[in-house]
């Protein structure tokens, strides 16, 4: 029966992905998946596996496993200025970071990798990089920064200054550099799929977007049921929603290509073939 | 962080529960709970070890940690008469099955014991049991008899009375020997974390029955969803939910407590305490 299956679809089960999933909600769409929430990395590995059929992928993995994937159009997670919840904390400016040591407090992919570029090509810090758990005061007695990614970084981004420490935040950063938005995360099908079923990722595709949409409209809603069970006040979710950028447009676009052109030349990814990113057609 | 955790709620990701599934998304209750989507096995087990806080378990397993676990008021997955989907087909009336090879094709705890609770004292038929895949014609090609639950249990109860078989609905059976509405699966919390959360636990509570009343008012809306995806058509689906009785009033509680008491007898679990089942207070 398996042309009976609903597609194995993956949410992000983060702060970050908060609004996406009560779209899914509200317009009734769950129904017909069958969603599994899990934490990026698992999800990551999942898709790429083929034990997801559709999901997010943290825009490094796609990078990586671009032959095998398609892309949801007008779908991501990323921001155009500060997103507030991708951050380096550090005990000087990251121009002094050089030789330093910088702790690594989260396994997000694009977020590390964007903490590199930034320090070793906006700034020419060539620090040493270590793991760490995600809580800053450890961090801070072993490293002269930290890369927060998440909950914790938006915590950060309210808690750190008062301690005299300076918050960089990646997605502004990035901005700044290049002009253009930064993609964190974008939503992809796996190829096989797509063409087997492409009737159902068109209505998986729409499911999303018609989400996005919901929420978008309904944000300040949104952050208050949020508020219920997250560590930070309705309007700082709202705030934080807002920041994201989930459209993936011309700009967007653009912003993943200098991406993806400049982590392979640092040889973190391979390079994206000439014309990529590689669509679903819809 | 831990006072801000959602509760972590079992759903049964099968047919007979997507009723309750369809209101909790209808209600937007999701965003308030950790749903952790399962087989009636895994989560059965999950609730007894403490891995999930609230959640569906089979009649059974709540009798075996009675000690642990508190109903919750008025909700229940059951029939008064017919379920449909909790079958013996036979070669031959049940009464003549004494001595004679069973197929259980179900880790159902519920469904098995019942079947065997039937056999042995409403027909003084006590055959030798044997587990097996849940697919018909394997079964009595080894056996007289097979139990069947769930899915393969709908179907075999429109296509087995083709083949010559008998169909037994155990539902159905229950309430003719007994008079009583039969209790398959009840929602439990467990005691501690209802010590600790009653608020949470209420909420949950009311998103169920919210749930529940719901999807009743939507039937068929449920069905035509469902059967997109489910082997079944609109109508089936249709009148196997309305045959699901998703209440757990006076006399459901008067069932479950001679299924208990029948139960007991049978050495298959520890008695109820008197008074009991006990309800989280409301």
């Amino acid at each position: 029966m398996s042309e009976l299956r609903r597609p194995r679809v993956g949410h992000i089960q983060f702060l970050n992905c908060l609004p996406i999933y009560w779209g899914l909600m509200r317009s009734g769409a769950l129904i017909d998946v069958d969603l599994h929430k899990d934490t990026p990395d698992q999800l990551n590995a999942a898709l790429v596996a083929g034990q997801l059929d559709i999901g997010p992928i943290s825009l490094v993995e796609y990078l990586r496993h671009a032959d095998e994937l398609l892309l949801l159009p007008g779908l991501a997670v990323g921001s155009d200025g500060p997103v507030l919840s991708v951050n380096v904390v550090s005990t000087r400016p990251l121009a002094e970071l050089d030789g330093a040591k910088v702790a690594l407090g989260s396994t997000s992919r694009t977020g590390v990798l964007l903490a590199q570029m930034l320090l070793a090509e906006r700034y020419g810090a060539r620090p040493e990089y270590f793991r760490c758990p995600p809580e800053l005061t450890q961090m801070l007695l072993e490293a002269d920064a930290g890369v927060l990614i998440g909950d914790v970084a938006l915590r950060a981004l309210y808690e750190a200054p008062g301690q005299g420490l300076t918050v960089t935040d990646l997605g502004q950063d990035w901005r700044d550099w290049t002009g253009l938005p930064m993609v964190f995360a974008v939503w992809a099908v796996r190829r096989d799929f797509a063409a087997e079923h492409p009737g159902q990722v068109k209505e998986v595709h729409e499911a999303f977007l018609r989400s996005r949409d919901l929420c978008l409209a309904e944000l300040d809603e949104v952050a208050a049921a949020a508020a219920r069970w997250e560590p930070f006040d309705a309007a700082t979710l709202a705030n934080y929603f807002r920041a994201l950028d989930f459209s993936l447009g011309d700009r967007q676009v653009a912003g993943l290509r200098e991406f993806a052109r400049r982590a392979a030349a640092l040889g973190a990814v391979p390079a994206l073939p000439e014309g990529g990113p590689e669509f679903f057609p819809v």
